[in-house]
């Protein structure tokens, strides 16, 4: 990974990615417009459009880093970006889609400092709203058809969605079943996070780049270069989800301890760790409540033992460089290869 | 409706359509065949091909009528019945998606016999299922590049079942919403039911029409055929689900009373009652619990008083009647006209 300074580390995303995260957002709202019914007020709320009563708001809605990403690709391999945009806003529902069933499986009572759906509506409701957002992100795929993109190339696009989308899906599977066991280790983790987050990262470049009419050769590897950015999104955001400033997190130290998230450097704190520790900490994950601010600190204190905070932010510079490696071997624009640099390093050491 | 007597109406689908429910059968198969993972075995016993530990199994399950009307439609129409194979097949996995995620909803324990999905892995993994056999749905309709239909009408074809999907799960939003609800009129809930039911079996011969090559004003009257059927059947479900013979359907007499579902019958009931009669119909469904035997039998003879039956069978025929002028205004071969006509016949008297 890149070893300069950057000033972007305590902002949310790179300045650059700005302009494509505000097109994005209008076109998600162009999408969600209807219907006017209660399901289309609680697919606006979660998007941040409006409120639980189907009032107009402006809520933080996320950062739209994937389909910013898309349409950047798209731009960067010599695409209009528009031609990229049905796809881009799909992704970005799509990765909401599966928010709104990871909340109700997490029983996650807020996301961005508002009242999760299914904590409104409940849980029926909200499993059906999940549904319908992955549907209508479907139905805003087809208006590929109207863009300049061939019928065959429009259909690979779709293709790609869905493949990644079911490794998503498979991803959320395998998270699941990780809460039950106490015996995953760090690759297997990581296996999940490459289907669970980086799957749809992949996606947002492979779509970017074959709708800007980048070779075959550079879509693969920008494709390899979209799925490690999100495994080095995701270790870090592990790194933060624990050893993050609770004041730019907006919530306390620890909290995934607290709650018992079997994360990256908690499995780097398991595999690191023998004899009386480990069976303090295996005694300290099998409960089901919240832990206690005395079991937080003694955890703490096994994984700072076993350099597990060191092992996962290596995880997320070291895919940060393959990541690299993808890009500049893409034959794309040296300004995009030192854009794209500047992502991998904000990923790998943003502050919140 | 026809009138004259049909020997099938013990079966549980015609006869001619038997071929193409095992041509569907197989293809399903195939589509599930992976992965090899406990989501895909998850996958593959609820469509009743593996026990819940992984073993081979055939269970019954489900009539497989959409996709084999279908691929029905595609050959009345002159075309080859694999071309719409992996329509038909997608359209069957969007069906039991919806059943997967409706089952947890309902807090149904049982499907055809067998325990469900939620009921045996828990919420969340129903969850993911459901989503999973979504996403395999969508794979499994890219086959359609593979065959020999034009990219364009391919992307039809996706866009129809989308958009179909998204009224579907509209239904089940506006399903969720009557439950708490003690004013729905029959038409409101017909409009339900359209979605929800309607939707799918519209899709299933608008898709098979298009794959079939027919004319655009013949696949607009087939579609048109396949909603009204799919109302037909669901009015003609609701009457089952109250006065059908508990040997036969598997369940006793007054099901859907004793779980206070809000079905066609009812709400003819509600709205053909005034004064005590609506006063006590009103307490009988408010409650939460399940019905015991002597409520279920005062539901019984308001529903009786009130000619609910009746009336909701006369929806079942008309809707019937309806589906069969669309039908024969398509300009299909007179056998084709006359075996849909033994279709909605079978839809509107089966008797289980």
């Amino acid at each position: 990974m890149p070893e300069q300074a950057n000033p972007a580390e305590n902002v949310t995303s790179p300045e650059y990615l700005g302009k494509y995260q505000a097109l994005v957002h209008d076109a998600l709202r162009d999408c969600l417009a209807s219907p006017d019914t209660p399901l289309g007020t609680m697919l606006r709320y979660h998007m941040g459009f409006e409120s639980p009563e189907g009032e107009p708001q402006e809520s933080v809605a996320g950062k739209r880093l994937r389909p910013a990403l898309c349409l950047y690709v798209c731009e960067a391999v010599g695409g209009a970006v528009e031609d990229a945009l049905p796809a881009a806003a799909a992704l970005e529902l799509i990765h909401n889609f599966s928010l709104i069933h990871d909340d109700i499986q997490d029983q996650d009572l807020e996301r961005r400092g508002r009242a999760t759906v299914w904590s409104i509506w409940g849980k029926s409701s909200g499993i059906v709203a999940g549904n319908a957002l992955r549907t209508v992100a479907d139905s805003t795929l087809y208006l590929l058809r109207q863009s300049d993109a061939p019928p065959a190339a429009a259909l690979e696009v779709v293709q790609t969605l869905t493949a990644r989308c079911l490794e998503l899906v498979e991803g959320q599977r395998m998270d699941l079943n990780f809460e039950s066991r106490l015996d995953v280790g760090p690759d297997e983790y990581l296996d999940m996070v490459s289907r669970k987050t980086g799957a749809l990262v992949e996606a947002a470049m492979h779509m970017g780049a074959l709708l800007g009419g980048a070779t075959a050769a550079q879509v693969e590897r920008l494709a390899r270069c979209g799925r490690l950015l999100g495994l080095t999104f995701q270790a870090r955001d592990d790194v933060l989800g624990i050893w993050g400033d609770p004041a730019l997190m907006g919530k306390a130290t620890g909290a995934d301890i607290r709650r018992r998230k079997k994360s990256l450097p908690v499995l780097f704190g398991f595999s690191g760790t023998t004899g009386a520790g480990r069976e303090r900490l295996e005694q300290l994950y099998r409960a089901d409540d919240e832990m206690d601010d005395e079991d937080v600190a003694a955890v703490m204190g096994i994984l700072d033992a076993a350099n597990a905070e060191e092992s996962a932010q290596s995880v997320a510079e070291d895919k940060g460089t393959l990541a690299m490696d993808e890009a500049r071997a893409a034959g794309i624009p040296e300004e995009a290869v030192q854009e794209l640099h500047d992502l991998a390093h904000f990923f790998a050491h943003r502050a919140f």
